[in-house]
């Protein structure tokens, strides 16, 4: 038997007692955003950097300004040298979200359970079961089948498990600052994500990136008096509107000069298995009542907002807007306007032309005032690299499903913290299901996503080493 | 020496006795908005009825909803037949604003006092000096003029004094409703408006009309995140901006079809008029900060205010309006728009034509509600009637300057509702100037204008019976 089938099987007959420790993390109430259970988030720490240190990985729940932050680094394989197997750095938070309303929880949340789904299949029911305590654990319990099959993990493995994800992780950038030398790696593993579907694994490999635009438009020093003014004085939410309404073209293109610079187009093979995915846009729009889909024609919903850089105008405010009315010409209006980044835009370059856009249209007697809202680029794992390809392919072998390559039409900050500030891809893969309830009353993560997250991550760490 | 030449000068003579009558009305603190003064509105009304009872006008100060209406019937021509001079109906309000703030009174605002302006010109400062009770007292002394010379006036008189001109006017409809047949003359004068300026009278022969709607654009059935959505999602902002924006031309014009239909244009005569009136249009938006006239192109800052039709955006809102930024793609968008008619246009028709314009640009997956915000046509007396010549004539003869035959950009609820009710125009003849401060602290009437107001009305009362 070849050793990564002894590993398999190794986690098979260990299912049980990996999900008694999984239980055991699952009763830990670490509620980040509550001071009032910050001792159990210190709990939570230490618990995971006692099972790392069991697993004779030097490790520590690390302070910080908020939450300890958990770091551990394989003793085994600490010297080995750099060039040879990958080094990676596996993600994953300890933190879960408040439980309330908790009237609707039909078991007390910190007290897992295996119940049967409707479907006839084991869950896992607490909060945190699939965000991120039950996912996190599917790596830590694949190291364990690893070392004690092969007395070692065949490549360099480090370990980050954060505790402010669920409320706003901030520490996380100071702590990746600080340690960055101790934290860069090859790649990183970050396992807060889900599946295509319940048979269909995923790896997440492109996220777009953002700019965030607020234009504030000045036209009278005062507001003014329709009756008096109107058909005369210039109306700020006319030169608004004309602006806003010139932003995209009638094929739902942006008008921005230079706005597809750097965006690139998926290669024909992912966008193939993409169309072959089972997407109906139909019922994606249906679902939040809507039929036409409104971006670039000529693209499919799913790279309309995977792979299309997008303009949106998220608020707009100007003149009387409470009940009834009022016949005023008022001074300003504003708006706030997002741009989603694909490929290699840059945000800066994109804002600037953005505003030289907007000041083009502005009539020579008002003024625009433009507020920056922060800005960050795509992100994506390059479609031909090898962390990609041995991943798909280990990921294949175990579920007898190509793993579809899906992009995230919003960021997942860690991942763009890993790249800014280590330089660092991620590799983002994970067992989550739609119908997980994270957030929600009633969170649970499905027996198969535990189980067969842990036998992937086995996989995923052998070929990794190949 | 001609009838009207000694009314005249009885006038002269007698003005400081009438500016000693003024003096008492101004010192009753008839401040209508205000509960704790509803004695004295009650005591303003008493007052006015007597002084018409003493002019031997059948009057009395006639309880409403709200603070009294003052009417009053000339006796000694209440017989005369119909079809002979012409039966005028007398309007102004013995109402004042509240006068706060009260410390930027450099004088008490109910102790009325003579003081000399800049210029060395003698002005009555109180609060209520210009509006009203100044300019309604500028007929009641004429008609107190023409008795005491000729022992009757010339033409039919009737008297209709409003408490609530400042507060909103909520009894004067249903009292005219209910004494439509008492109140309707041939006639209306309107003594609340005011000179072009300190030398040249002004007529107020046109205003414009209202339409108002509220327009709500409605996509998804509830908010969505721009990134999981942003692409292939409708975002109604930008559906109501495509609306908004195309509701004018490059030209300024409304695009809206028929909209112009019914607006006609300003005879020749009067507009040339406008042309040699002392009115700079650059100076006009300078003051509030503008240069770019922004209406109809090819038509003047006057035309554009006074005799052209057009489309506001008062308002509008959608989606996430605080500080900071929300990456949202809301569910609904609206505006409040509102339309200024002129001419023949039809409001209800007007309605009708703006729905269907924005109801051909709404996608089939989104939903439009209207909400109607009140509809009224535009007012005008026609230029070639003879009320409006005999008065030009009066006051030609007064000020040695033709008056300006001007429009007003917004409306006089007064105006509309006798025409409404009564199917009665108005003559709009007023004395304030724009430097009278009406509303603010320190408001005055220039002893000129009371004057001449006094003068002006003893020759329109001449002019109409002629």
């Amino acid at each position: 038997m070849h050793e990564l089938d002894r590993v398999l099987q190794r986690i098979d007959e260990d299912l049980t007692t990996s999900v008694e420790r999984l239980f055991a993390l699952l009763r830990i109430e670490s509620i980040s955003t509550d001071p009032a259970y910050r001792d159990r988030c210190r709990a939570a720490a230490d618990w995971l950097a006692g099972e790392l240190t069991a697993l004779d990985f030097d490790a520590a729940a690390r302070p910080t300004g908020g939450h300890p932050m958990v770091v551990g680094h394989d003793r085994a394989r600490a010297g080995s040298p750099p060039g040879s197997n990958p080094h990676v750095l596996f993600y994953g938070h300890y933190d879960v979200q408040p439980v309330d309303p908790l009237s609707e929880w039909t078991a007390p949340p910190f007290e897992p359970l295996i119940e049967t789904g409707p479907e006839g299949g084991k869950r896992i029911r607490a909060r945190g079961a699939a965000d991120d305590k039950g996912q996190l654990m599917t790596f830590v319990e694949a190291c364990r089948a690893w070392k004690a099959v092969a007395g070692s993990l065949p490549i360099r493995v480090s370990v980050l498990l954060e505790g402010e994800e669920e409320s706003g992780s901030a520490s996380l950038e100071p702590f990746l600052t600080q340690n960055a030398d101790e934290l860069r790696c090859d790649v990183a593993l970050v396992c807060d994500t889900g599946m295509w579907s319940r048979e269909k694994p995923a790896i997440t490999t492109m996220l777009r990136g953002l700019v965030g635009e607020e234009v504030v438009i000045t036209a009278a020093n005062r507001d003014l008096h329709s009756g008096g003014y109107g058909g005369a004085a210039r109306n700020p939410i006319h030169v608004l509107a004309d602006i806003l309404s010139a932003l995209h073209d009638r094929e739902g293109r942006v008008t921005v000069p230079g706005f597809y610079d750097g965006v690139g187009e998926v290669p024909a093979d992912i966008k193939a298995q993409w169309d072959a995915l089972d997407f109906d846009g139909g019922e994606f729009l249906g679902d939040v009542g809507l039929s036409v889909p409104a971006g670039e024609s000529g693209r499919s919903v799913l790279e309309q907002i995977w792979a299309r850089p997008t303009c949106e105008v998220n608020g707009i405010v100007g003149g009387y807007t409470g009940d009834g009315f009022k016949t005023v010409i008022p001074s300003k209006a504003s708006a706030k306007v997002s741009f989603r980044l694909v490929g290699d835009q840059v945000p800066d370059r994109l804002r600037e032309r953005f505003r030289a856009f907007v000041r083009e249209r502005v009539p020579p007697d008002c003024k625009v005032e433009f507020r920056a809202h922060g800005g960050s680029p795509a992100l994506r794992l390059p479609f031909d690299g090898p962390f990609l390809r041995r991943a798909r392919t280990a990921l294949a072998a175990e579920w007898g499903e190509e793993p579809a390559i899906v992009g995230g039409g919003g960021s997942i900050p860690v991942v763009g913290s890993f790249k800014r500030i280590l330089g660092m891809d991620s590799l983002m893969i994970g067992f989550g299901l739609d119908d997980d309830r994270i957030h929600s009353p009633n969170e649970k993560y499905d027996l198969s996503s535990f189980h067969g997250g842990i036998r992937s991550w086995a996989r995923i760490i052998a070929a990794l080493a190949a």
